[in-house]
């Protein structure tokens, strides 16, 4: 059979991998894809001779290899938006598959994308766009294809996990474990697509997409970054049992679709709540398979390249995308306001008899059941040098615009001295 | 696109949740398949009237279902292993693909039957075979295709883990836990299989022939049950760190392959130590995702449909396995001597001085770290009425076979007074 012939647009890091794993598993990968995987051209701005690139043609110019006719499948990374998306967009009119681990143009893009992909009767392969070496989206297309997915949740930003992890672990404020993951090469320079959520917002678009077949729809995800969590908050979680994690989470049902990235309180005897460091885990309800949980690593240049690697054997073997819903269609998506949760509050109030009992009334107002409560040893109040005290009250499922509220009216109390803290609240079990 | 037409062999707890499932999520399962799968025909010993069969013909002979030209793919749901195997034969024989959940024959038969499906220009599906919803073969066969597998370790057994569960968290004894688990259903009236590590044994043999590429080799597995731990073995364990677990490793090296299934002492910080009850978990270290881990339940009707019908989909939309080598070749099967762990040891003797400095020499003379001890109060030994102690010792890595002279010549000291306890231990970090 002839080699599946490969043009590599980039030489980055995760490009690097791939390189790296083609050559050190060449034989096995040729023997499970039935055929040889030849990388036949590379292109990138500058040319880097001290590179391995295993006899590939190189060039400066992605058209040199998009347009060229020895090579038969593209992988695309070079990242960013606009270059990547002209990119996949050019081979893919071309009638060539593409691979990319290009999460931002798939989130925004997948729909247009898949859509050209299956009108020119090629494919596209984003195994690689969430949660790296997992193999998440093969298993939400392909192996729980029985099921119907009623929710997922995931720990899908590894730095995020990383910061909260160092935070809950030796009690490192956000600043500090934010700083500490950036020498370690867990977080970027500028580190505001991880730590405000954007990146898993894109993963979850991704995920969401296959498991309901509401297309990606990354403008209507509600996003929240982890940078307002206090190691007060993860302390004070965690003496009600509870692990703060940044989840992505989708969920289906007739009022609509969730899609919501948010830190999450996870009750300790969940895996989730004991996926730690850069790791990423997403948890998969199914009606068939029930819940199933999928752990890796979620970056990094070889786990990616895995990714990468598994979506070229399977187009040297022929294997298409399975059909998948790209229109928007009339699925609507919740607003968080709609959304049930459970709650986690941490109300700053002043030190007088009776204060928790107001609180317990205006929540009981609006019918939210307290499940816990903790009240903490006094603390100064800075500006007002006040005797205070956190009120900590986790509350049962309620939907959100109820508690926002009830929240307004919590935060109005004269013992009430600063701004109240919100987290939400998953169990992850049925109903 | 013409249906894909089932025909059903078996009328048992999982023919009936694949029967459920398929009514079910009719809608997304065909849309996913790219076209119908409808239920032509069932075969079953006896009549099920009160079965919806979907509207397929019935029959209490399998002929009528595997001969008739109105079945395009064989479910094996008839389990046993005779009749089961003929079935598998003559399907495939006919040019019929087969998805079947059938461990037993796949681990003892699997060369055969792959080879024979190859021949015939058809497939054979086997998800199911492996625990249950967990979509632990498609991501050996495709989604880690791209990876050397390393090693890999899984809680396999749901009846095991949940009786080692038990006896954990509520300090059952053994038989307490067996007795409960088959009050709940989760333990067979005879459940040799499930408690003396048979049906792990099956398993492993099947995930180690995807991974390793050996072939299937169920009579070199090295087979070990539960039902020699104790509560003591289990509480004494967790003091040092450990959770015990029962475990199918398997594992490649220049020296050869190791297939393995015991308990374990895994590190409490291992998502694995945290797998609980019935549940399922695998852990796969490949050369380039890394560790990956996949949990869910490994049994019951809905989850062992689940895995049957993602093969159903791939048969309709086309897909066959990728090549696997089906031939035992020339790998050596490590035997269990040769072998290298950690060891657990629980060694019964007298309260004397002296006696764990003697102990310690003769593990020292074979240059046998130990890496943590533990000398607990003092008890009555039964028969002898001497006062004896356990005294609990934590090795770091040896070959067995050298472990096994250690302890010959520790248990000929005089002063220890029973039978020393042997759990192997595994840390599962990269050496």
């Amino acid at each position: 059979m002839q080699p599946l012939r490969i043009g590599l647009c980039g030489l980055g890091t995760v490009a690097q991998g791939v390189l790296a794993v083609l050559k050190k598993n060449q034989q096995s990968i040729d023997a499970r894809a039935g055929r040889e995987i030849r990388v036949a051209r590379v292109a990138s701005r500058t040319a880097r001779p001290e590179l391995d690139l295993l006899g590939a043609q190189f060039s400066t110019e992605l058209n040199d290899v998009i347009e060229a006719s020895d090579v038969d499948v593209v992988v695309e990374m070079i990242g960013g938006e606009d270059a990547a998306l002209k990119l996949v967009r050019r081979s893919l009119e071309l009638g060539k598959p593409v691979v990319t681990a290009n999460k931002a143009i798939i989130a925004a893009h997948g729909n247009e994308l898949l859509a050209l992909a299956s009108s020119r009767q090629t494919t596209i392969g984003f195994e690689a766009t969430v949660a790296g070496g997992i193999p998440i989206i093969a298993s939400l297309m392909r192996a729980l294809a029985g099921n119907e997915i009623q929710w997922l949740a995931g720990i899908i930003n590894g730095t995020s996990n990383y910061i909260l992890t160092a935070m809950a672990e030796s009690g490192q404020a956000f600043d500090t474990a934010l700083a500490e993951a950036q020498r370690l090469g867990y977080a970027e320079a500028d580190p505001t697509l991880d730590v405000e959520g954007i990146d898993a917002a894109h993963k979850l678009t991704i995920m969401a997409a296959l498991a309901f077949g509401i297309g990606f729809r990354f403008a209507d995800v509600y996003t929240e970054g982890i940078n307002a969590v206090s190691v007060e908050d993860i302390e004070y979680a965690r003496q009600l049992g509870y692990q703060v994690k940044h989840l992505g989470i989708g969920r289906i049902s007739d009022a609509g679709v969730e899609l919501r990235v948010h830190p999450t309180l996870v009750p300790q005897q969940q895996l989730l709540a004991s996926v730690n460091g850069v790791m990423n885990a997403i948890l998969v309800n199914g009606n068939a398979a029930g819940d199933t949980l999928y752990y890796g690593a979620g970056a990094g240049a070889l786990p990616t390249a895995s990714a990468v690697i598994a979506d070229l054997i399977d187009i040297a073997r022929g294997l298409s995308l399975p059909p998948i819903a790209t229109s928007e269609g009339e699925t609507r998506i919740l607003s968080i306001e709609d959304v049930e949760c459970g709650y986690f509050l941490k109300i700053p109030s002043l030190d007088k008899p009776g204060v928790f009992a107001k609180v317990a009334t205006i929540l009981s107002d609006q019918k939210i059941s307290i499940e816990a409560a903790i009240q903490k040893e006094q603390a100064i109040h800075a500006e007002s040098q006040h005797a205070w005290v956190p009120i900590i009250i986790l509350t049962q499922r309620v939907r959100e615009g109820v508690m926002n509220q009830a929240l307004e009216a919590v935060q109005q109390l004269p013992e009430v001295v600063g701004e109240i803290t919100r987290l939400r609240v998953e169990q992850f079990v049925d109903a």
